[in-house]
């Protein structure tokens, strides 16, 4: 299970009425969030997210709107307990920034490790008992995608164990996948176990032009979270230009991904009703909603099998 | 005149409550800002000031809290038009400071500046029309208060310049201090000017223990602004060591220093009755006030001749 919160919702700067975009995903009481500007603690804090749960911040891009608000939230948590590492990844330079950002944040009372991510190709690694895989995405600067993926063990069919005569006693060792031996007789997992199942998954792509290998990266994904800085079809150059896209090309890249569900965030301050615009993309995509601050979903993955 | 907001009131970090503690003095549509915070950006503009007619900052001192919202406030100001320069005054290391926080701001639409300020002793120096003072506190690092003040031409006694026969075209001239000359007779402005008056003055400290230099420097202020981090006496210890003052310890600087009011600020967010350890301060300082974001003034120093 994967408890989801699209804390902020906006870009380039925090305003009265937006947060900056940030995910938290919270797997087992171990979160992990993606991105970090101006103000995230303050999100995290007014969707009830508690920060000393989180092991593993990873950055998209060091633009100030994902990053100033890292030092403020590093010192909150230690001052709020944290004592276990952290561990901050983010594309090549991230080491260079973290020195820069922590000239503000000395003495914190939890070690800070730091993940050095290529910046040119993907990369995958474990964190917070999830499996996350990076994208370059294709903005002004070097910024990555991820997808947070939750392996599932394959079903369990008692019926299977019952027909032989498994003690129920030994039904979780055989779920996670070992053989068990009574009354002289050996069942292995695959007697009483049903298909593989896919992960559950989770991808964020923020800061980007609609680039061709998002929809490849997020095929499957339970939930896609893509930027849509913009949504009126005028707007196409500026969005080029500035390395973002708009609602329309979010909506077509989530139908090619074959995703369950698509949220758009990291609006322009000017975009202010994202709601219509993804009433119009639902005639691409039907499962297209508009982030806001604080929207969440619990993915069981009890419809994908 | 000067147009007085307090932005933010909290300490330690923006919470869902509080802004983090900023103070922003206007004088002819020239504005200063004394320190910036994570959200100070979002401060500014829920209290409707606009940031473009910023032109100075003035930082206390180095900790997060009252310095990570600069990055995202100066690409706001670039982004928001502004083509002047900006000066920064900080206590020493404020240049370093700055490198590691542009590292998030680079290519800035204007020309930043940097004064270094003498940790150890007072400063003057000129911005946004005003004279400022700074004065070294007692906090756990290196951290100044900052006087502001704003001349003010003695008062023109029209009656004497009506006895004297003088043109009233030749009014503006003799108020701005020089000789005028007319029907071959010169009048020299101490004829027709009043006594010289005190500048309006508004006082900014925090954060610090309460240091006695603090009385001396706030002497007269129309407005003193002091930290009140905590209330409860039995706080005492904590607060020492932390290098920070109780809402008893402001009133009684206020008092000592004669100011015309105080209001308090930089709360621990733990600390939410501001306003009930206020009434209490004013049987010590009886105009002593809880600071709130948003909290403004217009000090026109009418009722101080």
């Amino acid at each position: 299970m994967l408890e989801v919160c699209l804390a902020g919702c906006g870009g380039m700067l925090p305003t009265p009425e937006r947060w900056l975009t940030c995910l938290w995903v919270e797997h087992d009481g171990e979160a992990v969030l993606i991105d970090c500007g101006e103000g995230t603690q303050v999100a995290l804090r007014e969707a009830g997210l508690h920060p000393t749960r989180l092991g593993t911040i990873l950055l998209t891009h060091f633009h100030a709107d994902h990053v100033a608000g890292l030092p403020g939230l590093l010192l909150t948590l230690g001052n709020n307990g944290r004592r276990e590492p952290v561990t901050v990844y983010g594309p090549q330079g991230v080491r260079e920034l973290l020195s820069h950002l922590l000239a503000i944040a000395p003495g914190l009372a939890f070690e800070l490790r730091c993940g050095e991510l290529p910046a040119g190709e993907g990369a995958a690694f474990s964190a917070g008992g999830l499996t996350v895989q990076s994208l370059p995405l294709d903005h002004r600067t070097a910024c990555l995608g991820y997808a947070l993926e939750l392996r599932r063990k394959p079903v369990f069919l008692p019926e299977k164990a019952e027909a032989l005569l498994v003690p129920k006693a030994l039904y979780r060792e055989l779920h996670a996948g070992n053989e068990v031996t009574f009354d002289g007789r050996t069942v292995r997992p695959e007697e009483v176990l049903g298909a593989e199942r896919p992960p559950l998954k989770v991808v964020y792509c923020t800061d980007t032009r609609p680039a061709p290998p998002i929809a490849q990266f997020a095929r499957g994904a339970d939930l896609l979270i893509l930027e849509a800085m913009y949504a009126d079809d005028a707007m196409r150059e500026k969005a080029h230009e500035k390395g973002h896209m708009l609602a329309g090309d979010a909506a077509r890249i989530a139908l090619e991904a074959g995703a369950m569900e698509l949220w758009t965030t990291h609006y322009s301050p000017a975009f202010t009703e994202p709601e219509e615009a993804q009433r119009r993309a639902r005639e691409t995509f039907p499962n297209a909603w508009a982030g806001f601050d604080g929207k969440r979903t619990v993915i069981r993955g009890a419809e994908k099998r």
